[in-house]
């Protein structure tokens, strides 16, 4: 194919930023890669592999000529990094992100991106347990949903721009504004996380008080609470910076929980049948 | 090895008690196995894989003349099933069950359990998504725990014979009493099952409000909720016999959980940092 991108900078060279870059190395459809980072271990890594062609620890410096920068680190920190390599974006430039959190992360980058740059912002859904550029591979997209939340504000060309880049990385590109993407992150994939936090944390408490519960766990508690290794850290983040959407969500949740809690408490046998019943074929919907 | 049970009764050739017989026979531990349930298909199935050896339809026939009665089949049906086949049994004779749930159905069937014959509560923590005969295979209990509730009333031989048949099975026996038991399992599968149930319900009837939520769900939210897809009358059963145990463990999860909104709602950055650290040492404790 042809190279859609003379130079791409990558801010944070990590599982979905070393994938992007790979995938889009992969395809032709990238020159050159500078990749902007901190850790000097994982960008001489990134560099040994092929992975970027340039690497940097100053994005001001790093992102400069670039013709698009891909922001992919922890949510809390990328309106603070739009601000930091503002002024030395090169005119047109197009800015998008990961970042799993996106209507606090565009309204603020909107208000950063200086006149005659644009910025888009942007989802990937795909990861895996491990981090790092050494985590990274060309195929992480295939096949996986990556959404872009357009505003009014958002310049044409540089979107379609954005999408062509995560369809030539496999990607199926969809479309929907800052909050309905929020709304909908919280439900699939924080509020699970915040309640297999909680879950691991109640059963914790109560190991830890005598029962000695944990080590009769079997498969399927593990499989259940995997998602609790996640780092702490960055859920923190996502959890401060969906708050809204996420608190809602927990609501929701515990309405249903508290339903499910009534019925076993009066012993509602059909109510019982019937909650398990409409909660499987929901599950067994999205088979 | 030498014969410890010369004629078995399996009341529900599904995959527990199929399982199990399959163990026994392949140690040599068993002579003659009956297999007793209410699908010809199933049974018919399991007498011509050799699980059996004789198959009846009639539990009071066929439990005639066993040593030994392992009873696997909906925990509800458990006790009433003792019951049933008390009149039949041979002096001696052992019976004891996979229940997932244990003080009930012991506080039962030691009523119901003749004199002369001996009660011993079972539950092999193994299972896979499948069921039926066809399902089952002989390591299924391989390196898994099975926890046997004894209680003062229980004959000693009797358990012992039990706890022997479970460990030619493969399996490492430990013993404790019902309650104990019936809390632990309310917390690692109860509990879960419970949440994921009620997850799905919320983040489904979300869906079903017009966000359609669930055409978004990736891997991580399909492994999450994976047994939200088990049958959902077991489960029922399971939540209304330990009832008591499922619902102080449903308060406990609700508690962390009101803890962890109240950390989100109030921007408690530190304080929720500190939260998922607990949670995921927890959990990496028991990887």
């Amino acid at each position: 194919m042809s190279c859609i991108i003379e130079r791409l900078a990558i801010v944070g060279v990590g599982l979905i930023g070393g994938s992007f870059a790979r995938a889009l190395r992969q395809a032709g459809a990238v020159r050159h890669v500078v990749g902007i980072g901190r850790s000097r271990a994982n960008l001489e890594h990134a560099l040994s592999q092929g992975i970027v062609d340039e690497i940097s620890f100053n994005a001001t410096e790093g992102v400069a000529g670039a013709q698009l920068v891909f922001i992919s680190i922890p949510v809390c920190s990328i309106s603070a990094m739009v601000g930091a390599i503002a002024p030395s974006l090169a005119p047109g430039c197009i800015v998008t992100d990961g970042g799993s959190v996106k209507a606090e992360i565009v309204r603020e980058c909107e208000k950063l991106i200086p006149e005659g740059c644009h910025f888009v912002g942007g989802h990937p859904i795909a990861g895996t347990e491990n981090s790092g550029a050494s985590a990274s591979f060309a195929t992480l997209y295939q096949g996986k949903r990556c959404i872009l939340t357009p505003t009014e504000r958002t310049d044409r060309e540089a979107y379609e721009t954005v999408a062509r880049l995560w369809r030539v990385a496999g990607a199926n590109v969809c479309s929907m504004d800052p909050e309905r993407h929020d709304r909908i992150l919280a439900e699939i994939s924080h509020l699970p996380h915040a309640v297999a936090y909680a879950l691991v944390h109640a059963v914790g408490t109560a190991d830890a008080e005598g029962e000695n519960v944990l080590s009769y766990s079997a498969g399927g508690f593990r499989d259940f609470t995997r998602i609790a290794s996640s780092d702490p850290v960055m859920w923190r983040d996502i959890a401060l910076m969906n708050r809204r959407a996420l608190l809602a969500s927990i609501d929701g949740f515990s309405a249903s929980l508290a339903e499910l809690r009534r019925r076993i408490d009066s012993g509602d046998s059909p109510g019982l049948a019937e909650f398990f019943t409409i909660a499987k074929q929901f599950r067994d919907g999205i088979l």
